[in-house]
């Protein structure tokens, strides 16, 4: 490619055009829908590609850390929802930012209330977590008692204000094909329209790429919070939530050796830039990657005619399972466009993107505590 | 713990005597064998924390790509071998590092070598690559035509010096137990003896934690490049290269929700800050970390009485599988101590240590390209 003379080491590259398309989509769709979309910067963790939100006049944003939410405050942002259980640890930093725009937190425990009560200076907007399903975190929406009782500890403190009930049926990302999909969609609504019917006042919010890319249906939801469909990737593509042409990461990855013997290449690339996470092919094999090709910059990403794919990650080399006229080939010193398995960890690995115009994107520093 | 009270969020906690302890147990073995001890600085990346080793008169360290070269050479070593293929795209670093110091490339085909030819401005180190059973990198031991080869074609480049042979034994994290070990340490040796015959002059280095460790014969090494040492982790417990007592690292998590009917609790700690590398039980669950306990400072980072692990990680959240009693115990807001799978890849998302003193040890800033 064009800015291939640019490259020295492994890089992400990022297709701002197919990106922004993501972005169009999902906006259209939540308008269409007539449900808010607030999309989680856990993905692109950037201000510049939070900044294309704006052309759809989006305005709230969420995120996975109160850091994370401290960096797009910087930008501007004035409504975030930190999408993950307060830790009453940070209620520093949660004043600071609750002192500054409207804060959103979430909550599933009365500890977590009675922190806030005691510790906070600043109002903030309050979301109750459920359980879609995925049996990570939240109150079962069947524990309505419980959401009461939460309500009314709410009630007592006048920082809080309770906005609604928030969910993530991340259940979703063990789901293949559209049908398993809109089944598992299904039961969301289901569950929304229990919940409205006893929380009229309360809003509802959703937020699974998965789901949120294949429904046609948001009765009863008035917010999504997709993330992952910024970028998209093999893990989305696996479960049918994207099409290749999509996705809008890849990493460059020199090539550092050919061992045509054992049918393999050896690339600059390994866990620190890709993360560990894997898929498995039909026969069970794991792959953290699969080498692609593109023609030019206004096309999209392409698998090769025969597959070759990242069949191993030390920390710094990748290796690439391919057959012998691929690898025949293949030069060393030559890059390697390789896509990632699942985009959010490759890119909170590189920490920047490399546009196909040649222009670096910054991400938010790992600045933890 | 007496430091509880600075962590507010996933900290990568390091106890600086157990890690000092790792360094001069490994420092000792290798002067009572008289090999070279040039530690890989994959694992801590730290200045500091590599500071610790020129108590033991260590000169020489190894990196695993040129930008850590490049860290190191800052804090004012002058002897780093990079251990990694040479990505030939990166000849401005390699000059630029080659100017300061003695610089040590490993090369395994003739490409490399004529790149050198071409671009290097100074003299580096060669080591010639070869497979020591982990089929990543590296010629065959067999293939000494082609090593004879590379040796007559490095003759050719002034700029260039073969120093030896480098080979890796990672099969060795496939291994379980001393006895597995030690055979794949034996096969090592085997052919480091038949190499020294034929390459009399030339030096052999190797290098994974595993068989370094547990050997008790270095018998044809000159050199052994062991990293993950500095701390090993449960990954090195599992194989059998390290006691518990001997894991310098854990991270700290805030408790932030409890879920007794699911048996878990959920931590701030997710794949941003452990990577996704696990191990399996022996009834085939995966796991990416074992909460631990201490009982004080000059203490060691215990197990449980009952066992409670990692059983799921999203990008911020750590599911802990653990029994009633357990969770019934934990506050919210309160402190688990994991540790971790691959202290490596933990250590490079973290960026940064707290001592058990309550020091902040620092890391090289993500700085790719």
């Amino acid at each position: 490619m064009k800015i291939d003379h640019l490259i020295t080491s492994p890089t992400l590259l990022l297709d701002e055009k197919i990106c922004r398309a993501n972005i169009a989509t999902m906006a259209k769709k939540a308008q269409e829908h007539g449900v808010q979309l607030r999309p989680h910067l856990k993905t692109p963790q950037s201000q510049e590609i939070a900044s294309w939100l704006r052309e759809y006049n989006v305005q709230a944003i969420t995120t996975s850390s109160l850091q994370m939410a401290n960096y797009f405050m910087a930008d501007g942002w004035k409504d975030i929802t930190v999408a993950f259980p307060v830790n009453i640890r940070e209620m520093g930093l949660i004043n600071r930012l609750a002192s500054q725009i409207q804060l959103n937190l979430v909550i599933e425990n009365e500890e977590a209330i009675l922190a806030l009560k005691e510790h906070l200076k600043h109002s903030v907007g309050i979301w109750i977590k459920i359980n879609l399903g995925n049996n990570r975190t939240g109150l079962n929406p069947d524990q309505t008692d419980k959401m009461q009782e939460l309500l009314k500890v709410i009630k007592t403190v006048p920082q809080l204000k309770a906005i609604g009930i928030l969910g993530h049926a991340g259940q979703s990302y063990y789901s293949r094909g559209n049908t398993a999909i809109r089944q598992i969609h299904d039961n969301t609504l289901k569950i929304c329209h229990q919940l409205k019917a006893i929380f009229p006042t309360l809003k509802i919010s959703i937020g699974d790429t998965p789901t949120v890319s294949v429904a046609t249906n948001f009765s009863g939801v008035d917010e999504i919070r997709p993330g992952n469909f910024f970028f998209y990737d093999l893990m989305q593509y696996q479960i049918g939530s994207c099409t290749l042409e999509s996705i809008a990461v890849a990493m460059a990855c020199p090539v550092v050796a050919k061992h045509p013997e054992r049918k393999e290449i050896v690339v600059h690339g390994g866990a620190v830039h890709f993360s560990k996470d894997h898929l498995l092919f039909d026969n069970g094999t794991s792959y953290y990657g699969l080498v692609c090709q593109r023609q030019d910059k206004d096309d999209s990403w392409q698998l090769l005619p025969t597959q070759a794919y990242l069949r191993g990650l030390s920390q710094e080399h990748g290796i690439i399972a391919a057959d012998h006229d691929f690898i025949q080939s293949v030069e060393i010193g030559s890059l390697l466009y390789i896509l990632p398995i699942h985009s959010c960890l490759t890119a909170n690995l590189m920490k920047k993107y490399l546009t196909l115009d040649g222009r670096t994107i910054s991400m938010m520093p790992t600045l933890f505590n």
